[in-house]
């Protein structure tokens, strides 16, 4: 039998067997209704885990604390929040990291060193450590919670990203689910600032650690807001063996069957994030093909969705292709001029490096839809790659501008 | 006598001896009042000359024409219009360069390859040459006339950048004289679409391409705007050697009061732009110090300057300083958290890499000012550096959304 890959319907980061979670508003972001702002996630026995994390050089409290835990302990619980992104905190800051797992731990009656912590939210604050101990007795878990703990992890996302693929290969079948928010501060390397994945197939440490480093690659790594990479980025994923498959590791019949489905939970959550960026009404996907190697494909590409002037243009459905190729230029990819193909939709604005007569309605048309679709033919060998991003609207500014204030 | 550096009053290109310009409007850009877009610098006698032109792998047609005529030939005039880059056109567009100079050298009567081109407006359009060639018969030079070439490589510049200083250095004395235009577009490596700098003085062509690269390091590669690079970028420098001075090499007793002169209109010309930058209203100052090397120093103060989240914070006078951290944290220069002093003005936001208290209201008012100073102290070693950028405000949006609509 073939492998196969289905969304669940309604699917989420507690799809996958014994996976709980639940969340409460515990007075950390400001009040609005139905806001959530702590919330945690638990397995029913405790997952191979493993995380990608920030390459900022300044690091959150709870990406130490995480860093220190991964991977040599089993993990049985996120405790996850909003509103306070717990990094600029000095000590001070990493000893509530750590009451807020303890806190979790005990609430839910596993050990400490099992439990991991995210935060996301304003840089330089400490967290409100009596708001937390109050709120994580309220926290309910429940099969359901999913939806409610991506609530959690929302700040200025206006939607909730949460996806789960069933994966069906040879006998074997199991669930990945996950959760992510997004919206600013998104860039490669991680272009997210909080994402959970869960999985009731069994792994081994050394599949799971590259089976997501592929994953994040063609998809988080690919997604460009604005150019910023937080403090608290951070991709981790959890696989409690509930599914009771033969424990799959690199060399595994089920691994590439994994490596799809984790993929496409992953490409997913990305291409929302990119949609729900600040202030974003539309998608831009930028393909590059015919690159000389994968590398310089993925950077062409991010440097395309990354660029304020292509992003401003395409938010004024402005079709000012020349940025599109001066970015091109300017990403350090190889690229000889003369060879060059661009695509607008189907609409073939360059060839040969040379402008082709183009009709500015069906140009514009097709830059006024929701997804913006840019395709750049190199010519210079057989390599391709492709990053979402979203326009630059007067919104992204004005919500930038009065994050504090 | 110890070196004198003077700004002149209405300094400009045409300051130094020797030195003539005029422009005209010949219809490339959009009619307005006033506004100028095909322009003629030319030097009495034939110039020493050198340029640094864009890192961006897609040239320009003027660039490339400049290219192959520099250094090796004296440049005796510079033809410039706005409204047209002349970018992503192809061998077309190479002729149509090697035309506008041949235009040129015929009406000011000097040989065509004395000439160079520098354009800058829209990519992927051909130059309208009907207009150049009706256009260029009609430029006037005059000694006063570099305030009207400023004027006709502005585009969405909305204020002429010019000036000129008057260097004295025991018996000698010379003057060095730039005009510049920004806006978008701009970001090392280098940070400006067009400045041409011009002087009297003499001197040989080792020297004047190690004083350039100097003071492009310090000025206009230290300026971002929206961390885009353009095909066009160009910094020219021309001495035709009229102050009758002895010709200064690297080892002439008057290289450093040169360096400084040039340094003084290169800085004065850089934060010109980065205050004038696309729908900014706030100049920002970021200097690092104590960073382990210059290039360290450079590679913080620019991170931080380009970070759209800082960017847009300012601009909302929002005391948001969590971003400046984790822009210096993603810059990849050497930090140590613990280490790092951050201040806004004098006050003291970050010690040791702890958050202090500060008075909100007097940081607010800080940044309500027109120009920002942001300084952060490592603690790592002793070089520093200093870079300007501005404001992200609405508007930058809205220009760069309708830019050919």
């Amino acid at each position: 039998m073939a492998t196969r890959v289905d969304f669940i319907t309604s699917g989420t980061i507690t799809s996958p067997q014994g996976f709980h979670a639940g969340a409460t508003y515990a007075g950390i972001k400001k009040k609005a209704e139905d806001v959530l702002d702590l919330g945690i996630l638990f397995s029913e026995v405790p997952c191979v885990a493993m995380a990608l994390f920030t390459a900022n050089r300044i690091k959150a409290a709870p990406v130490v604390l995480c860093q220190q835990r991964l991977p040599t302990v089993k993990a049985s619980a996120v405790v996850a929040n909003s509103g306070c992104a717990n990094a600029c905190t000095g000590e001070e800051g990493l000893a509530d990291a750590v009451e807020m797992a303890d806190l979790a731990a005990k609430s839910i009656g596993v050990s400490p060193e099992n439990v991991l912590v995210a935060s996301t939210g304003v840089i330089g604050q400490r967290l409100p450590m009596k708001l937390i101990r109050e709120g994580i007795g309220q926290i309910v878990l429940s099969k359901d919670g999913g939806h409610e703990l991506v609530r959690a992890i929302m700040t200025t996302d206006t939607l909730a990203k949460e996806t789960a693929v069933a994966v069906r290969a040879d006998e074997d079948e199991f669930i990945i689910g996950g959760i992510a928010k997004g919206s600013g501060m998104i860039h490669p390397d991680l272009a997210t600032l909080l994402c959970f994945l869960t999985t009731d197939a069994a792994v081994d440490i050394d599949f799971l650690k590259l089976a997501l480093q592929k994953a994040v690659d063609v998809s988080f790594n690919m997604v460009s807001i604005d150019g910023d990479t937080s403090p608290n980025d951070m991709v981790l994923v959890m696989a409690n063996g509930l599914a009771g498959n033969e424990v799959i590791s690199p060399d595994s019949r089920e691994a590439s069957a994994f490596q799809q489905g984790l993929d496409q939970v992953c490409v997913y959550l990305a291409k929302s994030i990119a949609r729900d960026g600040e202030g974003a009404s539309k998608l831009i996907e930028v393909t590059i093909s015919g690159a000389s190697s994968v590398d310089e494909a993925r950077l062409a590409a991010r440097t395309v969705v990354s660029s304020p002037l292509v992003k401003a243009a395409i938010h004024g459905s402005d079709p000012n292709w020349g940025r599109i190729m001066a970015a091109v230029g300017r990403s350090g990819a190889e690229i000889v001029e003369s060879k060059i193909e661009l695509y607008l939709g189907d609409i073939c604005l360059l060839k040969a490096g040379k402008p082709l007569p183009f009709d500015r309605q069906s140009a514009v048309e097709l830059l006024s839809r929701s997804e913006v679709p840019i395709s750049l033919q190199l010519n210079q060998g057989t390599a391709e790659a492709t990053a979402w991003g979203c326009d630059l609207s007067e919104e992204y500014v004005t919500i930038n501008s009065q994050y504090t204030t």
